[in-house]
């Protein structure tokens, strides 16, 4: 039997608690499977006293997570901290630098470091594993830099923030409002105090940055990647999504096109009879498709404890299998430096179908406006509806077109034609259509 | 750069071509992921004279499969040749033991012979990877053995055999009978001339097999599987299916029992709502459930030169990556002196809900004779719908029950009861019904 492997764990939240819990009760049949026992010999956080449920009087203790990782006599640090600066970045970097493995759940901190992070991983001869900061418990890390070696990816999308899905999926499943959803999943903890940050999206786009960067083996660039958030999205666009066979999800999507790679993040037409239609409430999904293999969807749990450190432990795990002087292939897939730069794909360029919602006055010649704006910008209809706006006396109607393959720039230009016009009464809303098999 | 990494392929058939193909048109992008260049340097295959439409003048040629296993100067030996038996395991066998390592699609193989190689590899330090043979793909095989480390699985399940999903999903689609989806699943080259393999479950089998050995840790027992075919699902079926909600999916499932460890393979009906019932055609998926992540569930193209090929050259790269003394974990997740023998739980005692389509004589007391079955063996039903037999001008009916959660021996005794009373005019029709999220 191999000497046991070390861990230093640093954050002792939700994730971190769940880790320690994990390793304790699964020691033996963890030790089965990797060769050796892995011990936890330190951690820590920042409240000391407070009672997790967790027997640490065996470990050492560390205030800062910093000195944890300067100076425990550990083999990885787990950091479970959280943040792009400060104490995480700062612990990271310095467990690297004194040639710890590193294991981190850290998306944020990946999306904007984590170029500078895997120069020192390679230049230690250390592993930095970070399944868990993209879709939780799902393998889509190892997927990617490992199971797909030689496939070049042409599209990555995905579902990667339960708390937007389980709005949608209780906006469309019981017709509510995406203010009264919202208020359930912060009463139920699947949304924060301050939602913003998933429900506009960042969340989603942290994610897909190191996707892409893995998928595209471009340098990881998350300032580019377009953002929609879904608090615009109305029962009145689920209806009409619904009735014409598609259903919302917020999804990140990466591209190659013909002028670079696009990132995006928005609200999003799937056709309902897909699969990833059928990834419900806080669940993840994400889907790969590459020239050789075709297309991979995986799905599963894509935050909580148990799932993320689930993923933590699996990373753990690879790195107790290994044994000194192994590198288990670079940690974006290429060395950093034959990474290329990420070349980005506008908006404007990003060619699809649309669903373009117009609310209008009911009035003679609106509609063959509409249609002339349409066709002046070459917009090719797939279908058209127009009905009285729901439990509405006014003298408003709804306008709802489904374009072929078109392009953005078009649309946009459509769109502002129809509302120089003068017949809108309300904001017009536009949804891109993703394929989806 | 470190040395290349010489590769032997034996078996340069539809996979086999695409393997050579891939690895020479990837050449430097798998170099630039993996640390070192893939060289292949010995083939074998039964036709040298075959155009192929692959360059093999650089490469050494044997005849023999087992003299390329045995003299060839390689690190890896990829094993293409198929069959549980002859050239392919006297071939592996002797690979593993000149101290190679070997990378095989070959499910047979393995679910014959697996505990066998495995020792073998251990106890030569070199790896056994296999991610091709269940699934194709799909990278089940590495989740399970590295990324689910430390998760207990409580089920598996999936549809592993694109000919049987192929068929099953053009008789719903189409409405056509079983021969006629068979017979174009033959023309199109997804069913072979003697189809009995895929169509009886043998081959979902295997791959079952090889599943539930990583799942629970358990030897590897391919005989101990229950299975039924789907040669007998009509469109009465699959119609009756769709009314209840439900659509009918071939499935291997693995799940533990208070009694041991269920596996089986047979037609089984899923919730069309449901993601695994959205899968079509000859797409695979594999869902697995967990006590500490929960359920995952992994979808894409489970068979063709491709996507086999896909699989081969990650397990390949996997290999490149590592370095010379290392390996990576267990062939079967466990060293194989840890696998604990499989204790199977028997198929009457299996519980959960059931499908039931009797055709009766239209006479009185025909329905409250089979509720009284139904009854007397304590089955409690969730629907009953009875109606003329379609487009049937005799005196038929059909009766289609489905059950709350029950056993396999309480059904199959009602239906014996059921059949004793002879109102039967047709041999009853019996589907389980899965769980699916």
């Amino acid at each position: 039997m191999a000497d046991p492997l070390r861990i230093g764990i640093a954050g002792l939240g939700t994730v971190g608690a769940a880790v320690v819990k994990v390793l304790t009760t699964k020691a033996a049949e963890l030790t089965r499977q990797c060769g050796r026992p892995i011990e936890i010999t330190a951690v820590s956080a920042r409240d000391r006293a407070r009672d997790r449920g967790l027997d640490l009087s065996a470990v050492q203790w560390f205030d800062n997570p910093v000195a944890l990782a300067r100076e425990a006599e550990i083999d990885v640090f787990v950091e479970l901290i959280g943040g792009a600066e400060g104490a995480a970045r700062e612990a990271v970097i310095s467990a690297l630098s004194a040639g710890s493995h590193v294991v981190t759940a850290n998306k944020a901190l990946l999306a904007a470091h984590g170029l500078e992070l895997a120069e020192i991983a390679e230049r230690q001869g250390v592993l930095l594993n970070y399944e868990a900061a993209v879709a939780g418990g799902i393998p889509v890390i190892k997927t990617l830099r490992e199971s797909l070696a030689g496939n070049a990816p042409t599209r990555v999308f995905g579902i990667l923030n339960g708390t937007c899905n389980y709005i949608l999926t209780r906006m469309e499943a019981e017709g509510l409002s995406f203010d009264e959803c919202l208020a359930d999943a912060q009463r139920l903890g699947f949304a924060e105090a301050d939602p913003t940050f998933d429900i506009e999206g960042n969340d989603t786009a942290h994610k897909l940055a190191i996707l892409t960067s893995l998928a595209f083996g471009t340098r990881i660039s998350a300032e580019d990647i377009y953002l929609e958030g879904i608090s615009n999205i109305t029962q009145a666009d689920i209806r009409a999504a619904a009735d014409l066979g598609y259903r919302i999800k917020l999804l990140g999507v990466a591209q190659r096109t013909t002028t670079g790679i696009e990132q995006r993040v928005h609200p999003t037409m799937v056709p309902t009879a897909s699969v990833i239609a059928q990834v419900h409430g806080v669940t993840n999904a994400v889907s790969v498709e590459t020239d050789i293999l075709g297309e991979l969807l995986l799905s599963g749990p894509g935050a909580g404890g148990n799932a993320t450190a689930s993923a933590v432990i699996g990373d753990i795990a690879d790195i107790a299998k290994s044994r000194p002087g192994f590198q288990h292939g670079p940690v974006f897939g290429r060395p950093v430096n034959e990474l290329t730069p990420y070349q980005q794909a506008e908006i404007q360029s990003h060619a699809g179908g649309y669903f373009i919602r117009l609310t209008v006055h009911d009035r003679i010649g609106v509609f063959a406006a509409v249609a002339k704006r349409m066709a002046e910008n070459d917009i090719s209809l797939e279908s058209i509806v127009q009905r009285a706006v729901d439990g509405n006396g006014t003298d408003e109607k709804t306008i709802i077109l489904v374009t072929h393959e078109t392009t953005e720039f078009a649309v946009r230009k459509a769109v502002d034609g129809v509302t120089a016009d003068g017949h809108l009464t309300a904001k017009p809303q536009v949804i891109r259509i993703e394929r989806a098999a």
